[in-house]
């Protein structure tokens, strides 16, 4: 981190080359994202990372529905000057409801074979993303403009399997929502698993309590079949659960750092931070704000911040329980074939340097570009 | 404990009223159990207990199916000479075959409103007991004669009951096997959770792999639906999962002990422990047994040796993880109404004093009545 943080700054003797060699080096990475105010964090880290090369922007629900999501991505790029940077608008539906046959859900508006948009006043149960019930629209709370940019004609999983096929083995994905689109991406591609570098998952509860309801956490939740379907697929995938993430918090004098930054990313944050602290407060009864997305950014940035485990996770999909991950890590010889036997084994972070997450998370947001 | 040892042993000066007042001072247990190896070390613990007045043993499926337990049972009794113990047979099937409607599962050895006896020959897939696919028949390998005495003639429920209208508040009951007998007593009397002193449960895996599957520990895996109806019952429940029970740990040396002892106990147990060594040696990759049965009797016996946190348990009763239990210990004000809201709640085993649980084991098993 230090050294490539110093090769960006390096004056170079042979600016070509130089440039060259740190392009190489650099990280491919596509944030998959509902924002999401801790995703929108995320982002800006991700911009200002000197080893990260963020190749776009892919959209979910979860925090919001997904052409919110999309609306809010393209906002957030623009504001602070990224228009550079292309927008895939991601699913409307879990993967349950994208797989069932026409015309199980009157799918007036199906775009592709995979991918369909739903206009977002079209409601249905089904529909309904799973909520923090928290983030909501901070654009049009803050007065917000409506950004002027759109995004690309592709949807998320076809973006991903585009960029994927681009830069086989190279490409990281950092999954900040459900993990639909992905689930999607391997539909669309059965060799997605293999051609992806990595996918980052924020997703999960190992052996902690959830966030939606005891059992689960808010984006397994958000689509428990499209994150069984990521989790066994193969892929080299690192795995970041709310046991890790409710470790990192941004303490109420790092908001006041950031309110008195004069960089862009920490004069926006400030702006829509208020609405996060008092959700923290009310809900977990703590003076700070839980650090989910950032960190996990971090984590594909530098996974040295975190210790793993490897083991097999399988996710609940019905039940009181649905959403659940179940991480395998015992060393038993069980008597009988289980629903983990076999299986593609994935990391899990066991461990985190939450003060080192938090300084870095910190540091590239008070200092500009 | 030492003060309940002593009593027993001090010479009395006036015998009748220090005889009345041990018989009030001792705790009144019911042992619903599969034996199955660590049953009969709990067993045995517990008539080797004097702070314990053993009131019978209730019997279920899990480690064997029911009828057997009902003759291992029996046969235990009669090895170390305890006839006195009555023995009250439980049910053969799962709490939800038992509630579904006549003539669904042809039920033509209905026996009662509640409790049916199909003879064990007859199997069918509902009813087959999950099985740790170890203990099976240890009476039939070790050559002990089939027992001479036969059950008393009401179920495991009604005797549950029973015991509990007898000595309203002050029966514990130590429950080793899946909770179905336990549903079905509150099934029959809805009092029962009020009635009953407390049940302490051998149940559960918490923040931790199950032994069945990753998912779920076997008693509760044998019965989901009966555990989950149990725990959200309003009783007073101490529940003691594999968490705790994989700490306590009988040693090689400590068999060796056993084996040495001239206690008709120690004597007994020694003759079936190297089965149980063998399946933890193949399953576990350790020399040892865990302590399953007896850890669990001694909380109940001297909950002291334990400490707990309170909270919701809830039981999953479909899909992959069918028999986890999910313990609430958040803080956390959820959004929305969840599974967990409202439910009684109980005391879940944190820590164990392993040490002193397994000496408190070896002692009680080396010495003689």
């Amino acid at each position: 981190m230090a050294a490539a943080a110093a090769a960006v700054k390096k004056p170079a003797a042979e600016p070509e080359e130089e440039v060259e060699k740190m392009t190489t080096r650099k990280k491919k990475l596509v944030i998959d994202t509902d924002p999401g105010i801790d995703d929108a964090m995320a982002i800006f880290v991700a911009l200002r990372s000197p080893e990260v090369e963020l190749l776009g922007l892919t959209t979910i629900f979860g925090n919001v529905y997904t052409t919110l999501a999309t609306r809010n991505a393209l906002h957030l790029l623009e504001a602070v000057g990224r228009t550079d940077i292309p927008v895939a608008e991601g699913s409307h539906v879990t993967i349950k409801v994208s797989q069932c046959h026409i015309p199980c859900h009157n799918r007036s508006n199906l775009t592709s074979g995979l991918l369909f948009n739903f206009t977002v006043h079209a409601s249905t149960a089904q529909r309904k993303p799973p909520s923090y019930g928290l983030q909501a629209l901070f654009m049009a709370q803050m007065n917000f403009p409506p950004p002027t940019g759109k995004p690309v004609d592709q949807s998320a999983a076809a973006f991903l399997v585009e960029q994927a096929n681009l830069y086989p083995g190279q490409v990281t994905v950092v999954a900040l929502g459900p993990l639909t689109n992905l689930a999607l991406a391997i539909e669309l591609d059965p060799s997605f698993p293999k051609k992806i570098g990595q996918i980052v998952i924020l997703g999960g509860a190992y052996s902690v309590n959830g966030n939606v309801n005891p059992a689960a956490e808010a984006n397994i939740f958000g689509d428990p079949d499209a994150a069984d379907i990521v989790f066994t697929s193969g892929a080299d995938i690192l795995a970041v659960g709310i046991n890790i993430t409710h470790q990192v918090v941004l303490s109420d004098a790092d908001r006041e750092k950031l309110e008195q930054s004069d960089s862009k990313y920490a004069r926006y944050l400030s702006k829509i931070l208020g609405l996060y602290y008092n959700y923290h407060r009310d809900a977990y009864f703590i003076e700070g704000v839980y650090l989910h997305d950032p960190a996990t950014l971090l984590a594909a940035v530098d996974p040295s911040l975190m210790t793993y485990t490897e083991g097999v996770v399988r996710v609940q999909t019905v039940g009181i329980t649905k959403g659940l991950t179940v991480f395998d890590t015992t060393k038993k010889r069980y008597g009988e074939i289980t629903a983990w036997t076999g299986k593609p084994t994935v990391k899990v972070a066991v461990t985190v340097d939450a003060p080192a997450v938090v300084e870095m998370i910190m540091q590239r947001l008070t200092t500009d570009d």
